[in-house]
């Protein structure tokens, strides 16, 4: 096993990575959705909580239930992405940690503390749905999130099925067009928001 | 530039990189932490937010102040890492935001929101910590995310200077000692948690 990563490798999934707002003609497949899965499920959570829960909209009848959640200015980018995933996470995770903790009795800290499962769900998912766009890009795919969507009308248009199971952001997956990309945003200094103590 | 990591890279960030309670008598080198931060900063967030605030704690007074604001079974790990960073995060973060996204006039969105400005802090800030775990792995040193620990403690003790940051949680960094690892926990089928619609 390697040591560290190359220079190329840093490059494509943190340096030379961008977000993309539109996307060449060549679809994400299924084998490619597990792919990044089977990647994102080894990334650490709190106890292993895995509280993600994850649609991938792929056909054009998800992408237009979708497209009518979102913001106007990500209708276009819901409706022309390969694929689009809803990263979303379930309030009661913690029924899942008998068999995903099996080391001690991790559903015990979480019964009856509702507020400390929301923010516990809502930080685990943000990780994951992060392993999800270094997964992607590592596997030679871009990503584009988006927040600007309605997280209510998403969480019932889509997890209908799953009363406990919220909407929380979305991220499109294909081939990035680099035509459709901003400059750069600036980047801050070290000392800005870091201290070493 | 490569197109896609190989196996080798994605063992060693995703697929053999673990979660550590023990460590190497190695220190984590200013530089290194330097290093990290410059592939943290690259990371995607909403808008270009950047609203993580990251102390690192590398001397043993900080260690020490920061073990008596975690919980009894990560005193110790706090102790005996190199380095430990708190990861919170900016509820003024849109303060930066014309200077950070220059496009537009993206303060706006967040002035007089702040449960909108808490949320969006907490979601991105945590993507950003999933990035400096990642970036940690492939610099070729190994994490411990911890999050059983006083959060209003920590935001008193290390953020006094800046009454709108907030702790959310910890991770040592280092070179983790293969002795001190329990089993890796189950990881759940594609099937359980996703839907290809």
């Amino acid at each position: 096993m390697t040591d560290t990563l190359s220079d190329d490798a840093l490059d494509l999934i943190f340096r030379e990575a961008r977000s993309y707002n539109g996307w060449h003609d060549k679809p994400v497949t299924e084998k490619q959705i597990h792919q990044i899965y089977e990647l994102v499920k080894m990334g650490p959570t709190s106890a292993n909580q895995q509280p993600g829960r994850f649609i991938w909209c792929t056909s054009d009848d998800a992408k237009k239930r979708l497209s009518e959640c979102v913001s106007d200015g990500n209708t276009d980018k819901v409706l022309t992405a390969p694929a689009v995933v809803i990263i979303g996470y379930d309030l009661d995770f913690h029924e899942n940690l008998p068999w995903l903790f099996p080391h001690t009795d991790a559903k015990s800290w979480f019964e009856g503390d509702e507020e400390g499962r929301k923010e516990s769900a809502f930080r685990n998912s943000a990780l994951q749905g992060a392993y999800l766009m270094i997964a992607a890009r590592a596997l030679g795919l871009d990503c584009g999130p988006m927040s600007g969507f309605d997280q209510d009308k998403t969480t019932k248009e889509f997890f209908a099925d799953q009363p406990r199971y919220r909407a929380d952001w979305l991220c499109a997956v294909g081939y990035g067009d680099r035509t459709t990309i901003f400059d750069r945003s600036p980047r801050p200094e070290f000392d800005l928001f870091n201290k070493v103590i």
